[in-house]
């Protein structure tokens, strides 16, 4: 019913999707392991991260495999330029001369490692694809917020688990400690607390860091976006809860990024689970990132993590193994809530009955087709303390892979009703639930996507070049382009005073420019612009003053 | 001639220019001395920053000044959250104790000194500056790129002069050594020259560090916003030059900030006036960087400190304050071409002689009114080779403030030529010019006004309010928001079970939601919704299956 919502590049700011030449280049190392988001993505077959990341200086990292620019050959695993022997200079006989560079050695052209440049390329689809994320979460009423890339060093520490070993802290230099931001949740966390705000809903996309390993780990960045929307607020329960799994439903459906489903769990009946099995409360925590490997291991391996290096017995190993195996739907939490060990443990009970409520909602949204209840769905972080969830692609639309194989994560997250109070003074708590879309990894996929249909997307938006067909004409060329500039039209010219009519035309196509505003001798004399159609080559004499209103209408969709 | 270019709000998102009482809070502690951008902003009355910022743990800088929720009271100059004496936990009674957390104290709520929280009001005002500065920059054909905050240190010392110091570095955690990035023109020059790019022109709108000192610069921040426009490649003289200038024009027109000036000058007219007037190669960068001072004292002062400080004898300088006092248009351009001395300086006759040909294209432009050709002009940084301009607002629109006094730059750039090479082991040259918009500036400007205006702007783009004014309706609000969402259209409903009608109409007016679809218990017998304009209070029935058509046609423009 109705008229389905625009997809997602139909919003894009790019009016003309002509056939640029402008090429997106090849794709990176690795494009199927792209970074864990917090709360997004995980990669299926990341190895753990070393304890220390190697030392890499010299060596080129994942950076220097960067998509290279068309025309300027590829730099993957090239040798860093060689040293140069002059100290205390700076690389190549540079004009102004570093004078007051302190470093003995020539500057080196490289980013950090597990870090990235993004060409023109790169930088449009990115872009697409993110306005597409955040339309929808603006059709869902959020507000926008910006927090700072630095946080102090407290503020971090003891929210990530061990992970807390990725967070990169800034030298100190005099002053506070400072660290950059390892997700969005946790400065999110402590806007609302700072500024006691009690209820808010809002979408952060920006970048995060982590010092994880790029040696080890390769296509896992040390920088990437997260796109962020959490609800914050006491409401009533589920209600936020069942719109998170809506909104991945609709991204994940607008992208097209093909079939996937929406794992759901409460931290509240792995819990459960766990006390009626015979846990001792103190190894909750890790029993639960144990179970969080079994979309990666098969069962006997997990089984024998906990009972080996968690010290669980193997009697309750086997038992957690009979819970964390079932995944279902409506029909799996009404038996879970028969079972007669786990209705008798209140806190099971309480995240069953929640859940049964979600599903209720789900149903009301027509998307319970995507969700499986999963208990082995158990989240890395500390922080959650209700429903948890997560998606995955079941495989991707790719003509070498027919399988129908999981790809991995895309999105994901829960609900964490105690991150807020740790930075309140008293305590006060402020429910939260948010999810995160796992945006470099579907960067990954688009971008491949894009590469194999052959399909180039304009970098820039130029409607108009102002060209010239004999010398001596840049005086008309600068005129009319600034009128074209001040009626507000995007135009483009060529910067050189006598470039040939031809080369001007070429930089049309290689461009995607649609049209040609050409003045010579005659059309200044006749007071008319000769007005080309780039794909077809008509071209026309249109009388000056009605120029602007010409092009407009030729620009309409 | 011509229609003018859509006004900078006219393109925003927002529909609805409603009356929100979602307020702009108030305005931060001095919103006159936004931060310094590299080549954009410099405020007239900062000052010079101490070479050590001051140890200031635990006391709040300018970071908790923050612009206060409206409802939540002004935070400014609170203390800081009572310590707790709680070892090793978290501030207050979380549920999920840090365990992992190996710090002592509790968690402070505070950002870092010299960085802010952006709360949405805020955002939502910064997203369309930034929106109209990048249409402008996408109006004359830059592709985005986008590059990592981080940075090798090597790759940014050396290029900033005596501003080294105030770059932010990441501690030694083993491999590279980091540092964050301190503008986006030194990174843009390694792009080039990692990627072999000869020729783009490009845009880049991102956050920057300096770790300057909040405790003497109120108002300048450690983490700010730079929009930069630049054109690498070799072309014909002053044709990209004038563009810029030309993009500075557009920019401070369309955002109406009230009258200004685009101050221009050139490197090779600064070095030949200083070789002329007898002072030698070594001492022109400081000489420079003290004529740079011109715009914030008085000449006396000035030529002191040439004679004082940076050691040129007193007849030097008497000759040096004879040229750079002057400032003017074409007239002047040929007075200096036909003085004696400064016509037989080989780089002042080149650079006069380039000057001469810019006021041409500026002529063309049709823009010389606002540009003044000013001999003091010198901006702080090395790396500028040629043309140097830097645009002032000659009085802020405010209703106390009647005088025509600058209130500081607000865009500024120049050409500079040897940076790429500084990256390149050949050091191969790509020439660049390039602006910067002084966005923070800007920002407090436009906040200010807004603030004065009354007018507020609505954070969020919600269309549709789905209520009911019964109990028990909350599946029905749940199908029928599905079905708006799926369709398109921006839509919330509360997060209760059985809010009150009253409750959610209130909703409605105080966060400018313009529509409501409300359905009761005979709307769903009658298969209709109730409509309902929130402004005018007229509501109507509609046909369930048309109300998507009616929504749409409703929110036409």
């Amino acid at each position: 019913m109705a008229t389905p919502r625009l997809r997602w590049w139909a919003g894009s700011p790019w009016d003309h999707p002509t056939s640029s030449p402008e090429g997106i280049g090849a794709s990176q190392g690795n494009p199927n392991l792209p970074p864990p988001t917090h709360r997004g993505v995980k990669s299926r077959d990341e190895p753990p991260p070393t304890p220390h990341a190697l030392a890499h200086r010299g060596t080129p990292g994942p950076a220097t495999s960067l998509i290279p620019r068309p025309g300027s050959g590829s730099e993957r695993g090239a040798a860093l330029p060689p040293a140069l022997p002059s100290p205390g200079g700076a690389a190549g006989a540079a004009e102004r001369p570093a004078a007051h560079t302190p470093w003995a050695a020539p500057t080196r052209r490289t980013a950090p490692a597990g870090t990235r440049d993004h060409p023109p390329a790169q930088t449009a689809l990115r872009d697409r694809l993110l306005s597409a994320v955040v339309s929808c979460f603006k059709r869902h009423g959020a507000a926008a917020i910006d927090t700072p890339v630095l946080e102090l060093r407290e503020t971090l520490m003891g929210k990530y688990g061990e992970d807390t070993k990725l967070i990169y802290e800034l030298q100190d230099q005099g002053g506070e400690l400072l660290a950059l931001r390892y997700d969005l949740t946790v400065p999110f966390a402590r806007y609302l607390a700072m500024n006691k705000v009690t209820n808010m809903k809002r979408y952060h996309v920006a970048k995060v860091y982590r010092r994880d390993n790029p040696a080890t780990t390769r296509g896992r960045y040390r920088e990437f976006y997260q796109c962020d929307f959490d609800i914050a607020g006491q409401f009533d329960p589920m209600i936020p809860d069942a719109e998170c799994l809506k909104i991945v439903h609709e991204i994940l459906s607008d992208l097209q990024l093909g079939d996937f489903i929406i794992k759901v769990n409460d931290r509240r009946i792995l819990n459960g689970v766990f006390a009626v099995c015979g846990v001792p409360e103190s190894k909750f925590i890790p029993a639960c990132s144990t179970v969080d490997k079994l979309d990666k291991v098969p069962w006997e391996e997990v089984r024998s993590e906990m009972v080996g290096e968690k010290g669980l017995s193997p009697e309750a190993a086997d038992r957690i193994g009979e819970y964390v195996q079932l995944h279902g739907g409506l029909d799996l939490i009404e038996r879970l809530l028969q079972d007669p060990k786990l209705s008798q443990n209140k806190l099971a009970k309480e995240g069953l009955g929640d859940m049964k409520l979600l599903f209720e909602y789900l149903t009301l949204f027509g998307i319970t087709e995507k969700i499986s209840f999963d208990l082995s769905l158990a989240r890395g972080l500390d922080y959650y303390t209700g429903v948890i969830f997560e998606a995955v692609l079941l495989h991707q639309e790719n003509e070498h892979v027919e399988e129908a194989v999981s790809v991995g994560s895309v999105a994901g997250g829960g609900r964490y009703d105690g991150l807020v109070g740790m930075f309140d003074p008293k305590g006060r708590k402020v429910p939260c639930v948010g999810v995160s879309i796992g945006i470099e990894r579907i960067f990954s996929i688009l971008e491949q996507r894009l590469e194999a249909s052959g399909e180039k997307l304009r970098t820039t938006e130029t409607q108009v070049l102002v060209a010239t067909p004999q010398k001596h004409l840049l005086p008309a060329r600068l005129k009319l382009i600034s009128e074209l500039w001040d009626a507000g039209i995007k135009a483009e010219m060529l910067y050189k005073k006598d470039p040939k009519l031809l080369k001007q035309l070429q930089y049309c196509e290689d461009t995607g420019i649609p049209l040609a505003a050409i003045v010579g001798e005659q059309e200044l004399a006749d007071r008319v612009v000769k007005l080309r159609d780039v794909a077809t080559r008509e071209q026309v004499d249109i009388p000056r003053e009605k120029l602007i209103d010409e092009i407009r209408r030729r620009l309409e969709p």
